[in-house]
């Protein structure tokens, strides 16, 4: 009888945890509330219409099919009794059993103590949310054209992102081409064209992880493409009719929320105190003080390395899934363990068609324009999973770029099509 | 100001009614309930995870774009006042008059008088409900795996499809190669080829528009693949744990229901006497008697032709569709209004790989096997609409024709993907 090692959640963290033990002396576990892995980095080319769900998502059974060490569950952990070493699921199995335990739940947005704005202002980190944002984008041009006054077809066509990170960034970046382009020729009431796309960050700048000239590169190229961009300013209200910035109202019927970072509760469940965000401060092998067989990886974990957090992104979280595994089994084998070293590969975003920021090395190379934005769809086409993806991908890419058409604009998920000279195609 | 046709319902039926006004002297309204046009012959092949939504939908507003005289309403419509010609919209614009009326609502299955039946047995209309029997489907499988009894195992491993029409018949046929090759190297507790579909049908053969002998063909392939067939046995009772069938009782985890047809309840606001099923009987304009600018097609309509009843399928909803366009042009330029006249083009039905019937001029020309099956293929990419769902389609059925697996395989409508030697993919 191997020891048993559960795996919880199978972001990046957990599923590069779970191959990683692929031929492994032990049993593997991996427990997910989903039956799939994202590719969370291009979440937002589903949540605006431009991929369908299905082009970023993989089963994790299948993604895992051939590790005979390995088998996955589909189901939630309610609780974890680290004294006896037990996992309590919401669904049969009920109960879990493990010798080592990896945690790699994740985070999500924080509304900073405002729990009642999500309703309202709907985040993005899985599938469901992407489809929540894309009906409410959708829904928003719908009701535009009937709208009976002329203050609600303003308000419908007033879109709002909260967050000037990656993900803010791009989500703005790709809404506004679309009333640009893509709907145009479709209404007779409204000309889309007319709406409106505010991006609202509380600091001095946006992407604060990249150096300050790419800051305000990426500033201007959303600019250009129509985006208001607010520094500085603060969100103090989300309602139903719209969003307060300080004394400024904007009447906006479509709220986004890519702010701030909440670890994922499950950390509370360790009973160990919990650091700024809700993350689990672990020691350099990844696991957490006092349980040296419990693991914790990816958002939900905080180390820092030189003077710094390790940042919660999915690079530092398919690192750590891969040291945890190895430590892992350094304890099966009776072997020294390995500190945990984060390699920083940089950091990117895109703007709409042409355009974006990436910046490698610590900021010794930075790339801006054409080239940054080749460069960032050939890597995240390598770096998705299955060869079947990666076509799908490319091919929805391609029809986009060459008729500013969106495949995926059902609003139950399914893809316009369609190509050829007519504007509407 | 031009006469202002409102067509209601966007499937075969008023989407080829819209298409056929596009030059015409009217204002074209066009309302759904959703944003979309789905081509419902494929609809098994989402609700069986080979196809995502996307590739068999697309966006009614996009496949009208191009008719600068039609404008396109995402509500429903809850009233019809036939003497004041106004319908009235559970949404902005909330009411539209019309000088001429299409109802193409079309039809949903019949539960023949046990509406109850409906939440444990889903029938498959629209993308709605293939995603929900899509997520029924491979939930079976992954409860399965960790049931805590073998009767629980067994009974989620138990699959009932009720109808053996070609909805059923296709259904059935695309169930059990699923647990016989896709499913079969992910699961670590169960033998998915274990698993048992049955299919139920209340008539003395499957397909009952087809020649007897297809019936027959259709019977031995579906066998062949390993599904039992009971004909002539009729469905007497439907929980949450199985279905019973006179008195016999199988416990089932998860049923489908494709039997019966039941007209759209929008008929009933049009005053006029509904024929069985819920079905109105138009003139053979099509109109409704006593209101010749209210037409009906598709599903909704019922008119005989050769002393037999139009069929309830795809084609004759298109064909009426545009028969009653022409009339509304007819009528517009004071012409005489042509009577309708349905072409039967043939049925057909496909059973797993490599396995289809085919029957063309009333059984004139039959095909079977492998012939048959390409036909249909064929066909059916031939009548998709839109060159992108076409490309995307048939990249869908080559990777599950070489790699046994499907494309589809996400609780939330992701799709799996990879490709190569290795069982797993």
């Amino acid at each position: 009888m191997q020891p048993r090692v559960v795996i919880i959640g199978a972001g990046f963290g957990g599923l590069y945890a779970a191959r990683a033990l692929a031929h492994a002396p032990v049993d593997v576990v991996v427990v997910d509330r989903t039956n799939h892995f994202v590719f969370q980095p291009l979440l937002y080319q589903v949540a605006t219409a431009v991929l369908a769900p299905s082009d970023i998502a993989v089963p994790i059974r299948w993604r895992l099919c051939g590790q005979r060490n390995t088998s996955v569950v589909l189901a939630a952990a309610t609780e974890i009794d680290v004294e006896r070493r037990v996992v309590t699921l919401d669904r049969e199995p009920r109960t879990l059993s493990y010798d080592y335990l990896i945690v790699a739940t994740g985070s999500h947005h924080s509304y900073f103590g405002h729990a009642e704005w999500a309703r309202e202002a709907p985040g993005l980190k899985g599938i469901d949310d992407a489809l929540e944002i894309r009906r409410r984008f959708l829904l928003a041009f719908e009701r535009a054209e009937w709208a009976p006054t002329a203050a609600e077809r303003d308000r419908q066509l007033t879109i709002v992102v909260v967050g000037g990170g990656p993900t803010g960034v791009e989500l703005a970046g790709m809404i506004q081409p679309a009333s640009r382009h893509t709907f145009q020729h479709e209404f007779r009431n409204i000309d889309t064209r007319s709406a409106r796309v505010v991006l609202v960050e509380a600091g001095p700048r946006l992407l604060p992880a990249l150096p300050e000239p790419l800051s305000e590169q990426a500033k201007r190229d959303l600019e250009a493409l129509g985006v208001e961009v607010r520094l500085d300013t603060k969100v103090t209200g989300v309602d139903e009719s719209g969003v307060q910035l300080g004394d400024e109202r904007v009447d906006a019927a479509t709220v986004f929320w890519a702010a701030g970072n909440a670890a994922s509760p499950l950390g509370s469940l360790l009973g160990v105190p919990l650091e700024r965000g809700g993350r689990i401060r672990v020691a350099p092998d990844l696991s957490v003080p006092g349980h040296p067989e419990v693991f914790v990886v990816g958002d939900l974990a905080l180390i820092e390395q030189d003077g710094r957090a390790v940042p919660a992104v999915a690079p530092a979280a398919m690192q750590q899934g891969r040291a945890a595994a190895r430590n892992v089994v350094h304890a099966v084998l009776r072997q020294e363990r390995e500190p945990f070293r984060y390699v920083d590969k940089g950091d990117l975003a895109t703007i709409g068609r042409h355009r974006a920021v990436a910046s490698f090395f610590q900021g010794k190379i930075q790339l801006r324009g054409r080239i940054a934005w080749w460069f960032w769809l050939l890597l995240h086409i390598a770096y998705l999973a299955g060869f079947r993806n990666r076509i799908s991908v490319m091919i929805q890419w391609a029809y986009a770029y060459f008729t500013y058409q969106r495949g995926a604009r059902l609003l139950e998920g399914g893809r316009g099509s369609g190509i050829g000279a007519d504007p509407c195609r």
